[in-house]
């Protein structure tokens, strides 16, 4: 099956639209028809070659929702005209401890990411900026009605990368959450953290989104910038999910920190980072690490969004505008996620 | 009251034999007739001025056991002729949100340390190389008949610095734990994980003292000057006690952690150490520091070593040999603790 999508020719060629071919349906596959798909910061580095060489052209896009057109023979939880997403990963082997505890992200042979991995039958993946894509059906979440589709699309890499530290290191009633930076994952993680009932505090750069990240959901809201806030917050929070990609002052925020509270990154930058361990011992404090989460967790998590209206806030765009808005992203320009409308892909 | 102790007279001097004035004994004092004392890492680094300035002259010592002598008018769980323990701190403010939750060690307002530190009385405390110490009784342990006396002097210290961590990140059966460092934390950390039921692996730089990891109570036993080590047992721990406090390679330590593994520092270099943060996402782990335990913990602690049968493995010195020790000490030439028979102060 051949289908439109928008691919890059080589790391340092703007997109292209092009035809890619697809998979024929086997029986334990499901073809979806794109109706949206997000533009997340990693389809920016990962096609132009930041974390290293991917095959080419390569079709980006990991927060894909859509219609099943078609299922495979052996398909029992899909059906024809279901509203459907696909997050980060598309396989796994499901054998290891960590898939069969529902950790598929962390599967000891590798995940098999959505586009520009090799799935288990050789072939390259190429992801949602396209018309169609053929997923197995363990690797298809439902999305429910309560959701705006379009919102609902970032979800699935954005909203599961959040919403599995707040829950994991228990964001709830009583708790104080910070948030690093307000960008497409940290203006979901302050609507997640909301409804989950803790106190939100947002910590950005400058004073600069205020007015938003209290209208998201949060109680507060300071500037990094000013180095008063590490003195007035010190041992504060409970929880501080850092949603930034870019090297931050580790012990800083970690001094932001009660006793047995944890600092969780769910971006990493290439460069090492330097940390002063008495930062840990004086408070008994954990800094951690978090990748998207399990395909049964992104299902709660959809159902959790569903249930508390939650969706992303986007600029929908056309296909000509992806190169576009990759400057924009990189400018920090976009409040707060990029979807392409696949309608206009054809 | 006028009592022998052993003094550093300056940072550079060697421990020398004074005499040093106890306070009265309060409505709420315990009047302690020391019996061991032993000697920690730590006492070198704070006499030697390596952790900053201290007030001299300075008496060292926060590994006490002795016998109750006197106690004050107020004073209900400790009685003349109780075996008890003293370890890393005399007071705390009891009022803040750490010391009401038992975690005196993380006082907002500053433990009070044993030696060194500023009572609140405002008076300088001094440390257990001394024949006498008198201490709020709330932060007097009492020390169970089943332990060697002289063995349950390290436990105040080395022994409440592992036990805190290993049962806060649930060492235990069907766990595999691993110890970095076999000294005076290592060996008990040892002890204590082998009878929390966990499966126990000693990490040292060499195999020299593999024999006795073995017999101390470790199932394996493996060298991290060698780099197949780190291959090997990559992905294999749910927890990590490192008791080094030089610095390590934390990506390749982290690397040994499943997914949701802990590495615990017990210690810390006094330079900034990097991480890759990419070490943590990658399989959700965590890098975290823990500093000894609360005052309830540590009676937990002493209960559970007498209980399993646990004390430190001694070399018992006399009052002369404190500045040999401590050259031995430095040169990690100790199997495994160093306890002053205070008989040998006077």
């Amino acid at each position: 099956m051949r289908v439109h999508a928008y691919a890059a020719p080589s790391p340092s060629e703007p997109l292209a639209p092009t035809i890619i071919e697809r998979r024929d349906v086997g029986p334990n596959d499901v073809l979806i028809e794109i109706k949206y798909a997000g533009i997340c910061h990693s389809d920016i580095h990962t096609v132009r070659g930041d974390w290293g060489p991917r095959p080419y052209p390569l079709v980006p896009g990991h927060e894909i929702v859509g219609i099943v057109a078609e299922v495979g023979s052996e398909v029992t939880r899909h059906q024809v005209g279901d509203r459907v997403g696909v997050g980060c990963m598309v396989n796994a082997c499901r054998d290891c401890v960590n898939c069969r505890n529902g950790d598929e992200q962390y599967c000891r042979g590798g995940m098999v990411a959505t586009y520009g991995g090799v799935d288990r039958d050789g072939t390259i993946t190429q992801g949602g900026y396209a018309t169609h894509v053929v997923v197995d059906a363990d690797f298809v979440l439902s999305v429910p009605e309560g959701i705006d589709f379009a919102a609902a699309a970032p979800l699935l890499c954005a909203g599961i990368t959040t919403y599995s530290p707040l829950r994991r290191w228990g964001a709830g009633p009583g708790k104080k959450v910070a948030v690093v930076g307000l960008g497409g994952l940290g203006h979901l993680a302050v609507k997640i953290a909301h409804a989950l009932g803790a106190e939100v505090t947002v910590l950005s750069q400058s004073l600069k989104k205020q007015e938003d990240g209290l209208r998201l959901g949060a109680d507060h809201y300071h500037a990094t910038s000013d180095p008063g806030t590490f003195t007035r917050l010190a041992g504060r929070f409970d929880l501080i999910i850092n949603t930034v990609s870019a090297p931050i002052d580790v012990d800083a925020h970690l001094g932001l920190l009660a006793v047995d509270g944890t600092l969780v990154n769910v971006g990493a930058p290439a460069e090492p980072l330097a940390l002063n361990v008495f930062s840990l011992i004086g408070a008994r404090r954990s800094y951690a690490g978090s990748m998207i989460g399990g395909i049964r967790e992104t299902q709660q998590m959809l159902d959790f969004c569903a249930e508390h209206h939650i969706g992303a806030d986007v600029e929908l765009i056309s296909a000509d505008k992806i190169n576009d808005a990759y400057d924009r992203v990189l400018a920090s320009d976009v409040r707060y996620r990029f979807v392409i409308d696949a309608a206009t892909l054809g």
